[in-house]
């Protein structure tokens, strides 16, 4: 029997924590790095577990390394540190939402030093994060996706092998374009049945009843008809997302109405001061246009 | 105990006929009535029930009559004929989907022969009407409620009191900027999945378990994917909604863009001749923008 991988999380913002949580509770998690150092200690601390200064010195520690951050930048910093620090072998699963290119040259820079990538960007919000349900979207290898699936499971509900590194990101791309839409949707519908004087529970239910059904809904409807925007999927994260998903749009050469719209929404809400709130915020520009 | 009320059904379309079908096997179908003719003789044959040539001599054989038709003239014409024709006590139940204002001036013709009008738009598409599953938006006064219940018992999984007359159309409204953008949001990313190259079953899998996912990524994914845009909603139907639609958001003074986005879009796809193909068709635009 070969004997579980050393696990390293870098990155324990709102989805790299539960995610390192699960993992521990998994008998997996050897070490836990952050930007901010402080939190790394403190969650090192509490879990009897080692913390590390920067990815180099996670990766001496580790033979996989889970990484959730938020920039492009940021996963190829982590990968060029990995090159110089790591033993061959050394596999490094981002669940970061990154453009299809930026995983790829990601892996370019690992296999240098005979180590490995696969992308695995995650679906399901903090919500699912917390439960350890996510959906786990997964580009590389077969060899390493097999070693990542074991880790995954730590907190996936779903892995889907995709095809090759930057299949998962490509599929998460997709997935932000139905996420923005929908959040559109049900935002403008709802701003106009408050506006109508319609009672929120009987309209939440009858919409949830029919064709106009969707996770967004039934997970966000009565928040955001409260205006409560605090739980979730915070509107800076989507834009950076939907700069990503436009270019790959233009590139492919498909149809970008919904994206196009979207960005100009969540660009004027960030900018106002909301970029913290969970993207259903954008029914405050729906009531108020 | 009361005998259960005679009911009529006017307007046998997509929806119509199947609802009929449905109050027959209730035990409650006495009579129905088409624009045309030969569809409502052919049906009334096949039950053995009656036929009706017009809405008043419908109405001359029933204590309820359901109408299922397309536009508001058509729903105001009726209205107008049970006025002429009707025992006072008649009530007329409007399946339809048109504007809240004029489900309004149908009740004050109705109400001017001692009849009464309950406005009763549904969701859950062409499925929904065949298996009698659909959600009805009701509004009307609770008395004429009462009496309508057990009508649409016959085809309905949930039935919803908004309000008022006219507050089950204000609910249709609503739920159709949620269809709309739903399926803006839906076709623009399977459109972009289909041109990246990736795998329809495993994304359409990967998207339905996490946030991503709707009522139409589950009905409408594969079949749009592959190009069949027959079964379901006329893209020509929900052009006239949204044109409702866009009245009532004008006038409330909330956010459009969803719907000015679907009225461009409906709109060219309906004019370059697929109105009768369902609304998943909008992935044509998408493809080859």
């Amino acid at each position: 029997m070969t004997p579980a991988p050393h696990v390293g999380v870098i990155g324990l913002g709102a989805m790299g924590e539960p995610m390192a949580r699960h993992l521990h509770r998994a008998g997996r998690l050897a070490a836990v790095a952050n930007r901010t150092i402080a939190r790394a200690r403190a969650l090192a601390d509490e879990l009897a577990i080692a913390w590390a200064a920067d990815a180099a010195e996670l990766a001496a520690r580790c033979d996989v390394v889970v990484s959730c951050v938020t920039a492009d930048a940021d996963v190829l910093a982590i990968a060029g540190a990995l090159r110089t620090a790591a033993r061959p072998g050394l596999l490094l699963i981002d669940t970061s939402t990154i453009a299809s290119s930026t995983a790829r040259e990601a892996a370019r820079v690992l296999a240098e030093a005979g180590g490995a990538f696969v992308d695995a960007p995650v679906s399901g919000g903090v919500e699912g994060a917390r439960a350890g349900r996510l959906s786990v979207m997964v580009g590389g290898a077969d060899a390493d996706v097999a070693r990542a699936t074991p880790v995954l499971e730590a907190f996936a509900a779903r892995i889907t092998h995709m095809g090759p590194v930057g299949a998962g990101q490509d599929t998460k791309a997709v997935n932000q374009v139905l996420v923005a839409g929908i959040a559109e949707a049900v935002c403008e519908g709802l701003a106009l049945g408050k506006a109508l004087g319609l009672d929120r529970d009987r309209l939440l239910a009858v919409l949830a009843a029919g064709a106009a059904n969707s996770w967004f809904l039934e997970k966000r409807g009565a928040t955001m008809w409260d205006g409560s925007f605090s739980v979730g999927f915070k509107q800076s994260l989507l834009l950076k997302d939907l700069r990503i998903v436009r270019q790959l749009e233009a590139a492919a050469g498909t149809g970008h109405s919904v994206v196009d719209q979207a960005l100009e929404h969540y660009g004027s809400l960030v900018d106002a001061g909301h970029g913290d709130d969970d993207i259903s915020g954008l029914i405050r520009l729906k009531l108020r246009p």
